[in-house]
């Protein structure tokens, strides 16, 4: 297996590293955030924009797009990086979370998902190997397994037998992937990833990793996190989780989070992060600065002239005023989540290239302390 | 009274003319189409977008932005340019269509309209002069007068009754403009047109054409058409009607129309358009072409891995096919009616520009020809 992942800087105060992922379509430089572009599209955004944010890589998902526009156009259209111009790394999601979240769940066998689409109700069936085959056929650079994702809570029990259909699934993903000699339709190299599951018991996310890593994988998840558990619970369970996996291969925190969250995770040896928080809070009037969130539907904001962030470089705060988005939101035009979204994504991708020059700099820690203190100046304020 | 408006070149075979209008913030080359920017945001686009489609100005809307930001909020702002952060110049409707088209209208008196808000039900006084101190607010370079715009079909009776009300009140609004020295409240010229009404009555276009001219305006709009008649009555009340006005006055057709409603308007000496047809039928999936319109969400584009339209030089056709943007459309994404509304108004931006180099080459008509007999080949596919 060639070498897809080189730590550069190892902060001497935590876990915290900085790192190249390598992949066919360009290297991703980690501590990284990923934009969530679910149907072939960052919802508002342009790619011209996308890429002024700073975005390296972004995340798809395999459940929407095979059932929409299907696996048939997604061949004839050479791959989902033609289909929706997009060059630079694309990360796609097994589905997992959303055929356990959004379809209508039949079943779950050892042989694969039995699910109804959310769309028109039409009934499917995937297998580890089907998603292999689905996320080869767009053509994604990073590909995740089928896995079980549970619900928060959930009894130990119950957990603990998911792992074993997690853990099959996850070995024959793996042996569909070499089977197709590690490569998508397009001759390109896909990268997959073990996804650790095990809800927040410690002893199950031990079980969880050590069996993912006896199968081995050139990089691993974390899954099953910020589905409802108290962030305390997730920190501790990414402590219980992480010293089990090699350093020395990628780690991936799925669908987390908030600022706070990401520093933690970092700390704690994190490096690839994706979550929709910064689209879904900007479409609903939600906008991050380095001192809080700000909810811009707020009077006081009718005669605020200034920029959502002094200094912030993004197209939103260069061009327009927080009066000018609130009367956007006030008013329900279009512009406006597409205006606060571009905030928010180049907020949180440009937080985590921060974070990694202050890796590459011996100051995390003290950079970590710094923004908490700025940021929960007027936290949910 | 300054010259505001210059024509270029007259079109030997029929009315069409090339021209120049100056205003405060920069020189309009006619004939023209004007983007809406209803609510200081045209929908779904940036600013940037607009000067990439070659946009020299774009209409707001004073009953709107009256109602909402609203004027305290705007004279803060220093003027809907700096709102919204449009540096070309702004032409406002006064909001009469919209006062008798969207808002519950109490009361039409000799004196003004009293309406309730469509947004909150609350009650309001608008005067001729209310009116003019708005747009003065506002900040905008072309202001029109409060107008009765009478809906289709209306009695010959009552329409002719509007005329009184509607001459009455253009008299006052020049008053009133005169009054503020002809100069909004940032110290930057103004200009405004009269409206022309009479519904499709030929007698009564002819009486209002000339009452106004009588009053003296330094550009006249035709207003009171495309509300509902058939284009061939509208064709005919334009030509009862621009005969009428100066012919070295710049003429505005508003809330006009589509292409070929705006290549009949131009030979008629037309110089001036605005109409939410391009951004209005993008958001639902309709995109125009040289051969016609596109219905986006037909199945015939599942597969379509072509631009909207070949040879189109704007953003959408340069990066994105009709496949992708059938399936953005077909999952409801939010980027699907701005790329199309980006595509829709470079066409008709783009389609004045044409008809302009056409004027000044003396090939106008061998032009409109061409257009047509492309046009409809695939009309209303």
């Amino acid at each position: 297996m060639q070498k897809i992942f080189e730590i550069q800087h190892k902060d001497p105060q935590s876990k915290a590293r900085t790192g190249v992922l390598k992949t066919a379509h360009g290297e991703i430089k980690t501590p990284v955030f990923m934009p969530v572009g679910t149907q072939a599209t960052v919802k508002t955004i342009s790619n011209d924009e996308l890429l002024g944010t700073g975005a390296q890589v972004i995340l798809s998902n395999s459940y929407h797009l095979y059932l929409r526009p299907g696996e048939a156009v997604m061949k004839e259209a050479g791959g989902l990086h033609r289909f929706m111009n997009w060059q630079k790394p694309i990360l796609t999601d097994s589905g997992g979370f959303q055929i356990f979240s959004l379809a209508r769940l039949n079943k779950i066998t050892a042989e694969g998902v039995h699910f109804q689409s959310h769309i028109d109700g039409s009934k499917h069936f995937l297998s580890p190997e089907d998603v292999i085959r689905v996320e080869h056929t767009l053509g994604s650079d990073i590909i995740m397994p089928l896995d079980e994702c549970v619900k928060y809570p959930s009894e130990h029990d119950y957990v603990k037998k998911s792992l074993k259909i997690t853990h099959d699934w996850a070995r024959r993903s793996k042996v569909a992937w070499e089977a197709a000699g590690c490569r998508n339709d397009y001759g390109l190299s896909s990268i997959l990833f073990g996804i650790v599951q095990g809800g927040v018991y410690h002893d199950l996310r031990e079980e969880s990793a050590k069996a993912l890593v006896d199968i081995d994988f050139p990089g691993y998840s974390i899954g099953g996190l910020s589905v409802g558990e108290p962030s305390q619970a997730m920190y501790e369970t990414l402590a219980a989780t992480l010293p089990h996996l090699p350093e020395d291969k990628p780690h991936y925190l799925m669908g987390v989070g908030f600022p706070l969250d990401l520093f933690e995770a970092v700390s704690q040896g994190v490096d690839m992060f994706d979550c929709v928080v910064p689209t879904r809070n900007g479409r609903n009037a939600t906008v991050f600065t380095r001192y809080g969130k700000l909810l811009l539907r707020g009077a006081s904001y009718i005669r605020d002239f200034g920029p959502i962030e002094e200094g912030c470089a993004c197209y939103t705060c260069k061009n327009h005023t927080r009066a000018y988005l609130r009367h956007l939101f006030n008013a329900d035009e279009y512009l406006a989540g597409r205006l606060a979204s571009l905030h928010n994504l180049t907020f949180f991708i440009q937080l985590l290239a921060s974070m990694r020059r202050a890796i590459e700099e011996d100051r995390f820690v003290a950079f970590r302390r710094e923004f908490e203190s700025d940021y929960n100046r007027i936290k949910e304020s």
